[in-house]
Parts: C-alpha cells; sequence; structure tokens
C-alpha cells in the first residue's frame, strides 16, 4: 500500500490550461483574429458525433469557433481530400481535425496526409509525427501531448525514469513513446505479441496504457510507488488499467473519465489557438 | 559460456545482397537503364571522404555509376540545397546520398529534407522516417537496414524477442528500434541518461549497441544466448561492444569489422537499384 496516492485529475490540469488560452484568445480576438477549428466527421458513428461534438463545445466555450462539417458514409477519398484542400486554403481555418475512424473504403493516410502541416492541430501527418521524434517543433497528437502534460502539472520527473508503454499505435503509443524518450526517459514499448508483459510493467517508474481493452493492467503488475497514466477509454467509461486495483500500489494515476481525456481536448484547442497565431506573425 | 556461438559475418550477407542485386543491375542495363548514386561530400573530412570513396567503389564494383560531388567547406546551406535540387531533377540520378556530417555552418536538416523522397536511398528525410515507422514501404536508414538484413539471412527470430538498443540518433537508434517493433520485438530505448542500463540489457533477447562509445557494452551485462548486434564503429577499428568478453556469452554476435558495415553499403546499393527499378516502372 503506497502512502498517499496522487490523483492525476485531468479536469485541474485542463481548466489550467484553458485558463491560459482564455487570455490568448482575448489577444487575437482584439486584433480581429477569431481562432477556427475545423472538425470533419465522415459516416454516422455514433461515438464519432460524439466526440466531435464534444470537441465543438469545448472550442466554443474559450471563444474558439468551431466550423463542423458532416459528410455522408458514401463519400470517397477524393471528395474527402478535395474538402480538405478546402480548408487548407481557408485563411479563415486554423487548424483542421479529421476525426478517425473513417469508413473503411476511405484511404484514411492519404486523406491526413493531405492536411496542410500548419494545420494539423490533431498531429496525424507524418511530417508532424517525424518533427515531434526529432524534437523539432510540431503540434503532436494531442492524447500524447495531453500526457507529457498531466506529468508536468504534476512536477512527475521523466528523465532517467523508465516508462513502459503499452500500445504502439501511430498517434498514441509511438509518439508518446519518442516524446518520452526526448524529455531523457528509458522506454520499453510494449504490445499484443510482447511476452511476459506483466513482468515488463513491474519494472516501470510510469506506465502508460494505451492498450484498448477494458481494466487490461492489473494490481499485481504494478510497481510500488509507479505513476499510472490510463489512455484507454472504452465502453462503460473503463480506462485500460483496472483502477481500484492499482489505487493502493501508485504513487500517482489517472482515472477514467477525468483523467486523460480532458486535457487531450484542451491540447487540441492549445494546438489551434498556438496556430492561430502563428498565422498572424 | 554458450556452447556454440555463431558469428554473424556481414561479409556474407553483404555478399548474398550483392549477388541478387548484380542480377537486378544486368536487368536495368538491358533496357538501356544506368542505375546511379550521387554522393555528396561537403568539406575535407578525412573519414567522410574515406566513406563517400568506399560507397563510390561499391557501387562501381556492382555496375552502378557513381556520380561523386565534392563541396568546398565553405559553402552555403543555400548552395547545397541547390545542388541537391538540381540532383533531384537529373533523370539520370536515382539516388543522393549526402554525407554526414557538414560542416558547422550548414542546417543538415534542411539539406536532408530537400532530397526528394523517391532518391532518399540513404534514409534520412523526415517522411522517409515516419514511412519507415508506420510498416509503410519507404527507403530506412541503411544501418538500420542492415540490422534486420542480418537477422533475417541468419533466421533469428524478432517477433516476441525483447530487444535493448542503446542509442537514439535519428538515422539509426530511433529507426532500428521502431523497425523491430514492427516486426513484433517488444524494444527498449536507452541512452546516456539511462539508469541502471546494465540490468536493462541484461533482460535483452536482442542487443543492438549504437552509442558510439568503444567497446562500451560489457560482457557481464550480457543475458547467455543473447543476440548482440554491434552498429558501432569506433577509431581502430573498434565497435561499441567489448567482443572477446561477449563473445563467449552471446548465441551469435556481429564482428568489429566485417559486421553491421558491409551490410549497411549493400542495403544503400539494394535501395539505389530499388530507386532505378521504380522509376523505370
Amino acid at each position: 500500500m503506497y502512502a498517499q496516492t496522487l490523483i492525476l485529475d485531468g479536469n485541474r490540469v485542463a481548466n489550467q490550461i484553458k485558463e491560459d488560452l482564455a487570455a490568448r484568445v482575448g489577444q487575437l480576438t482584439a486584433k480581429g483574429i477569431q481562432p477556427c477549428l475545423a472538425t470533419i466527421l465522415v459516416g454516422d458513428d455514433p461515438s464519432s458525433e460524439t466526440y466531435v461534438r464534444m470537441k465543438g463545445n469545448a472550442c466554443r466555450r474559450l471563444g474558439i469557433h468551431s466550423r463542423r462539417i458532416h459528410l455522408d458514409q458514401s463519400t470517397t477519398t477524393d471528395e474527402l481530400i478535395a474538402v480538405i484542400q478546402e480548408l487548407n486554403e481557408d485563411s479563415q481555418v486554423h487548424g483542421i481535425l479529421l476525426q478517425h475512424p473513417v469508413p473503411h473504403h476511405v484511404d484514411e493516410r492519404a486523406a491526413f496526409e493531405a492536411i496542410q502541416p500548419e494545420k494539423d492541430v490533431d498531429g496525424v501527418t507524418m511530417l508532424g509525427f517525424a518533427q515531434n521524434a526529432f524534437g523539432i517543433a510540431s503540434f503532436p497528437s494531442c492524447t500524447p501531448a495531453a500526457i507529457i502534460a498531466i506529468l508536468d502539472h504534476y512536477q512527475i520527473p521523466i528523465a532517467g525514469k523508465h516508462a513502459v508503454v503499452i500500445g504502439r499505435s501511430p498517434i498514441l503509443g509511438k509518439p508518446v513513446s519518442l516524446m518520452l524518450l526526448n524529455r531523457n526517459a528509458t522506454v520499453t514499448i510494449c504490445h499484443s505479441k510482447t511476452e511476459g508483459l506483466e513482468h515488463l510493467v513491474r519494472l516501470a517508474d510510469i506506465v502508460v496504457a494505451a492498450v484498448g481493452k477494458p481494466a487490461f493492467v492489473q494490481g499485481d503488475w504494478i510497481k510500488q510507488g509507479a505513476v499510472i497514466l490510463d489512455a484507454g477509454y472504452n465502453p462503460g467509461n473503463i480506462g485500460d488499467v483496472d483502477y481500484e486495483a492499482c489505487l493502493p500500489i501508485a504513487s500517482a494515476i489517472t482515472p477514467v473519465p477525468a483523467g486523460v481525456g480532458p486535457v487531450t481536448i484542451a491540447m487540441l484547442l492549445k494546438h489551434t489557438i498556438d496556430a492561430a497565431e502563428m498565422t498572424n506573425q
């Protein structure tokens, strides 16, 4: 049992980020610039609709204009790319978010790559991935950026620590591993083919769960005093970590909900305002 | 003491790759296409001159045309980029290699990024890095590609194994980590800020040493039966691994010289021929 487990409160972190952003939106507005995020939803997946609505609402509450584009399920790759190119050329739009996943017949990678790097506030392009991997300023994917922001908010050291990341997706496991590495963590990347996963997790000072399986990470996998970041979001508001079992062992842990999720949205807002400020330079 | 340590013979692997390539050069030549690699050396660093000469000689022995461009130490970034753009536009040139490092006053990243992705046979552009990271066909950096080729030549399994990579450079540690990950290894990336390095190396089924410190990896860091790939090449033909100490413990090990080095050059030749074949499609 760890003496005092710190609950890493995502709402608190998100609110502080948004307070800072509100001042910056004010400065932009005073210059006649209204920051604008365009969101594109293709098809009628109910969870995706919810996510896009949440992002739009978060924009509006902060004074960021939210332009919602909802395309039919039958949209082709070419049609989607044409919409993205229009948004690239529209100087009123500062950020473009294409909600993942798109219908199976659409080439999602081609659509992501069509987003102009300066407007890639969700960090999905290959150029953005590489810049982030090389430590060059760019918009990293929002969930990895949120994980780092939570660690920084609570002044949890990263350098010299052993981080074990479970998951290797292009927008979460891979970029967060490289960001932790660039912050001088030693990083182990695990996945579905990893053997002896629990033994590796037990080595971790920092555990990032990004595996997409409810309550997957068990309490007896965790080293006393480890820091746990749960990027999972499974049906029924369940994370990738068995929270109740891990809580007494960890020194710090994100809950689900109200952990990584709200900070991910705050990072999207931040990137949109960053982009709006850059066009104004 | 491991019963029988396999010496991973880089010359043998390189020769087999080059035999396959010779046939492909013959087919290209029969169609009137002469594969051509342009190498650019900026300044007068003697080791860089040696590397470029070795690469040029390897090209010529295989029937690949080698166009050597030697620029003055005082060359500016803009001048270098202009040379690269000429080579991009020259349909006789299939691959472009800018020898690292360039003089300090030159922006090496900007110069690398000027190389057209289709001609980036040395795998230095950010787009190539990201494609490789995402498992999309591309030219990976040659040393990481050589490490994978050696493992494959000797049919050493990668999937499910724990690989520990020491080093995190953009052209070696990071890309080889991602390539091993994409081949379903569990990967730990270590570096100068790693604490307890020897304990982590002792967990490894596969050790990749890419740290640039002579005889750095010690015999008592190695698990019985581990596979060791030494990508180091320090003055005096010394690798990053204490070879004599590790030899009796490893199940397989690359020597230095005649380990990773010759296969790295073979991969450069292979990528050049791949590029020549693609322009002919």
